[in-house]
């Protein structure tokens, strides 16, 4: 059952016994070597939100586009209100009214207004609002009861966005506001990363569909429905057609289908039904077979038909570890988001003690208990309800035996 | 123009000046009032990544629901392996196969094996597992090159999920990993607060649907795009059929349209063509006009028809920050989410300083330049692209007369 190796590959991959792991890092310059192309696509402005830009977008006009009133009040000129006051009223000709919208046709003219709304467009002549509070009007006459400087209460031209700007980067992840900001400058539609199409290809006559009960000796498929939250979190666009009967030319036909990434999960470490690995080598290159690592050493990677292959494993903790270490990244990377983690990051101190082995990475569940660290005592990949009873994880580097109790370390929360 | 207030509201509402301006502390705890009661729905696998739970969830089966085979190799009985060493090899004779989903029909009696496959149910009479390591097979016999302990490399029934157990409680926003846990004790559907619906209503003669380019007097309607995509992020469900004409009629039908919230933008204030907040105190309850704060003064909220409604000031930045504060914690709120911000936080100290005026609270938008924090330039409420320069925002309480250069502030992040 040794791989057949294609003859342009240049790693010496082992199939049985995984002889040569690969480390964590070793992993990951491989991944963001294999992920610098993304492609890109024009979506409407109101999925723009969460997507990240593919290109510069400058503004072809000024916000607001004209001088408009802040305030609603009176428009005039400055100087005609100069001196007024509470104790010296100054009198002026209401000659218009302007509404948002709705410019008033009259200029005003010395000893003239214009009654005026807040986002209204001033009128040509006057140069400063007063405010209502600082007025009587009547119908054809207002009392001015203050003064203002020329430009007070008026937005100018260009003063939120200058026609010719640049206002949003390539690489910006969309936040709601700058939704507004483009609609504001007559955006409809923008080039954004388009989401990476992401086959799941889960394999396992004993797997029953997820929505089933367990019976017998079958168990019921939970990365399936994990795998389809992971990829959506980070950005793709979950391909789920079912689950795959575990022979290889049924692997093959599910792994070959359009995708721009594939995860197999199951079927991935060195046994007698495991035939991923060897079909990635015999019509692909497997660049990557073992990692370094617990849980999730028996994780392959590779290209096959143009698709990056993740192969993970069927033990549902491997495969959300190696999902998040490997695949996660790939799939944020080709969406055009950070590669790191979406999950946040705190520094606590350990309650016990954290074992771990030197020449392999170890991805420990926590629980945060009193702002101190408890790892579960749990060592198996197959427990998934310990990544729910868990908060987060910590990373203990190869190079590392572990932590004495009081050490800070870094916990990555479960989101 | 003064509101005509239904005979049975507590509060001293004036509409005109703002004269009782409600604090932030004061509106959240009404608002906090208000979203006691929530409403459930089931919702299927797939979809439930994110949602809330709104009732426990117990598993009733065992998982696995059987013991089962951790490790490739043979299953044996522990006491047929005792003494057995690479230099004192056992022989054992092979009388079955059994694959994971495919349990052997032969039971193991002394001086037996079963070959196993990970995941596969251990026959009746094994209680071990070498591995495929330790081992060296021919077709019907083995050669058993180390011993094991009785469970070793057993996965026992009921170790991941014991029957009766609760699995995951009320509250708990669901991460992929619950979504696999649930398919793994044959959960289908499972209850979970319902999105709230909320019915955006924007209002402004002077407003260009988004999309368009703005033409002379008229601007592009910012504020309903970017409250599509925050009514999304904070877990609701947003209707926003287009602008509503600036008519009291025209805005008091698309107020009354179903909706479990109505955000209402624009004309919140007490000018002329502000017809919001004279509308809801005549046929609901104006429960707060006016908010000491800036930006977002403005600002009002009430109920109508079993309905919350809240009315957001025009000016985008304002728009925004009236969201946040309020809107938007009672969207999480209905949502089942936490009713903070969905914000993360840092500590970092002031590279200028930041000024405020006591008796009300500043929502200031700021830079982080060097691990310092600088505050942005900008008063204005109308100046959205202010909230896509900055990094977000600092909050100043009513009692602070602002900070001075040097002191840590905390900055919530924009995302």
């Amino acid at each position: 059952m040794d791989a057949e190796i294609s003859p342009h590959h240049p790693t010496d991959v082992r199939m049985r016994g995984f002889a040569s792991r690969a480390t964590v890092n070793q992993v990951w310059q491989w991944i963001d070597g294999e992920t610098g192309r993304t492609s890109s696509e024009m979506v409407v402005l109101a999925d723009l939100a969460g997507r990240v830009l593919a290109a510069d977008i400058s503004s072809d006009v000024d916000v607001p586009a004209f001088d408009r009133a802040m305030m609603d009040g009176f428009a005039v000129r400055a100087e005609d209100a100069s001196g007024a006051s509470a104790y010296n009223r100054l009198t002026l000709a209401i000659v218009g009214e302007a509404l948002a919208g709705q410019p008033s046709p009259s200029k005003v003219c010395p000893g003239q207004a214009v009654r005026i709304m807040t986002g209204a467009p001033m009128p040509e002549g006057a140069d400063a609002v007063i405010p209502a509070e600082m007025a009587q009007s009547e119908l054809r006459e207002v009392s001015i009861m203050g003064q203002v400087t020329p430009g007070k209460h008026v937005g100018r031209i260009g003063e939120d966005i200058r026609c010719g700007t640049t206002v949003l980067r390539e690489g910006r992840r969309l936040r709601p506001q700058d939704v507004g900001v483009l609609a504001s400058i007559g955006v409809a539609q923008a080039k954004v990363f388009s989401k990476p199409r992401v086959r799941i290809v889960v394999t396992g006559n004993e797997l029953l569909p997820a929505g089933s009960r367990p019976i017998g000796s079958q168990v019921v498929d939970c990365n399936g429905p994990m795998l389809m939250a992971l990829i959506r979190r980070d950005g793709g666009l979950p391909i789920y057609p079912g689950i795959v009967p575990d022979d290889p030319a049924s692997v093959l036909s599910a792994m070959r289908d359009p995708a721009d990434v594939v995860i197999v999960s199951g079927g991935s470490s060195v046994g007698q039904e495991d035939h991923a690995p060897t079909l990635l080598a015999q019509h692909g290159r497997l660049e990557v077979h073992g990692v370094a690592m617990r849980p999730s050493s028996p994780t392959g990677m590779g290209r096959m038909d143009q698709c990056l292959v993740f192969l993970l494993p069927g033990n549902p903790v491997s495969c959300l570890c190696a999902y998040d270490f490997f695949a996660g990244r790939a799939i944020r990377a080709l969406a055009g988001l950070p590669r790191r983690w979406p999950y946040q990051a705190v520094r606590l101190p350990l309650a016990r003690k954290l074992v771990s082995t030197v020449g392999r990475l170890d991805y420990a569940r926590v629980k945060i208990v009193d702002d101190r660290v408890e790892p579960l005592a749990i060592s198996g990949a197959s427990m998934l309800s310990s990544t729910t009873r868990a908060d987060g994880f910590v990373v203990v580097p190869e190079d590392s035996e572990g932590y004495p109790p009081g050490v800070e370390v870094e916990v990555w929360l479960y989101d």
